[in-house]
C-alpha cells in the first residue's frame, strides 16, 4: 500500500455534493467520469497526493443506489494504490481477506481495482487500485 | 488542505483491529495513544504520506461509544492536514461551514484539530488538523 488513493463518498446529488466540496477544498473538481459499467457518476477532487470521489448512482442497478437505500450519505470506501494489483491481491487472499472479485477490473479515472469485503476490514470497503499504464 | 492527514476507523475492539490492519497494511502500528480527554484510545498506521487511525472507546463518555451505539464499525471521519487551523476554520466558517468546536482543541499525534459538522460535507464528518509546533 502506497497511499490512500482516494475515498469514495456516496452522494444522492452529485451537483449539489460538487458544490459544497468545491466550498470545502476552495477549487472545483478536476475530472467528471461516467462509468457506465459500474453505473455511477463521479467527480474527483484533489487533496496533495489523495483525491476525493464523489459518487452517485445512475440508475437502481447501482452498487450506490443500493447502498443509499440502506445507509445515508458518507464514505463509502477507502481505495489504497498499489504497484501490482495481482501480488496485492495474492498477498490479501494468502492472509484470508475475502475478494469481491476475483480478477482486477476496469474503474475509474484509467485504474484497474478490485474490492475488498468490508466484514474482513471492521466494516470498511477497501478498494485496492492500480494505475493503468498505457 | 495539505493531503488526507488520516482516516479514522471506529472499532469495538483495538486489540483485534490492530492485528487485522496489520495483516492489511504488512506492517504494525507505529504509535498508539491513548488520548484521555476524547476517552478513546487509537493505534496509528502509516501509509505513505497517510494515516489509518483505529478508535475505540475507553467509556460511555466517549464520542466512539455513542457513534458504536447508533452505526455498525467502520469510517467515523477524514482528517485533513492543513497549515494554520484558525485560517482554515475562519474561511470554512465564512462559506457556512458550522464548526463542531469553536476554538482549535488537542488531538492526537501532537495535532491541534477542529472537527466541521457532517451535515454540511454530505454525511462526513470532516477533520482539520495542524500539527503542534514545539
Amino acid at each position: 500500500m502506497k497511499k490512500i488513493e482516494h475515498i469514495g463518498i456516496a452522494v444522492h446529488d452529485i451537483e449539489e455534493a460538487k458544490e459544497r466540496y468545491t466550498l470545502l477544498f476552495g477549487a472545483p473538481p478536476y475530472k467528471e467520469e461516467l462509468v457506465e459499467s459500474e453505473h455511477v457518476v463521479t467527480a474527483f477532487f484533489r487533496c496533495g497526493p489523495n483525491k476525493i470521489e464523489l459518487l452517485a448512482a445512475t440508475n437502481e442497478a447501482s452498487a450506490i443506489y443500493k447502498y443509499l437505500q440502506k445507509n445515508r450519505e458518507g464514505i463509502h470506501h477507502i481505495a489504497y494504490a498499489v504497484d501490482d494489483i495481482e501480488i496485492e491481491m495474492q498477498r490479501l487472499k494468502n492472509q484470508g481477506f475475502r475478494l469481491l472479485n476475483e480478477v482486477p477490473k476496469k474503474g475509474a479515472d484509467n485504474k484497474m481495482i478490485c474490492f475488498v469485503h468490508p466484514k474482513d476490514n471492521h466494516g470498511v470497503l477497501t478498494e485496492l487500485t492500480a494505475e493503468i499504464k498505457n
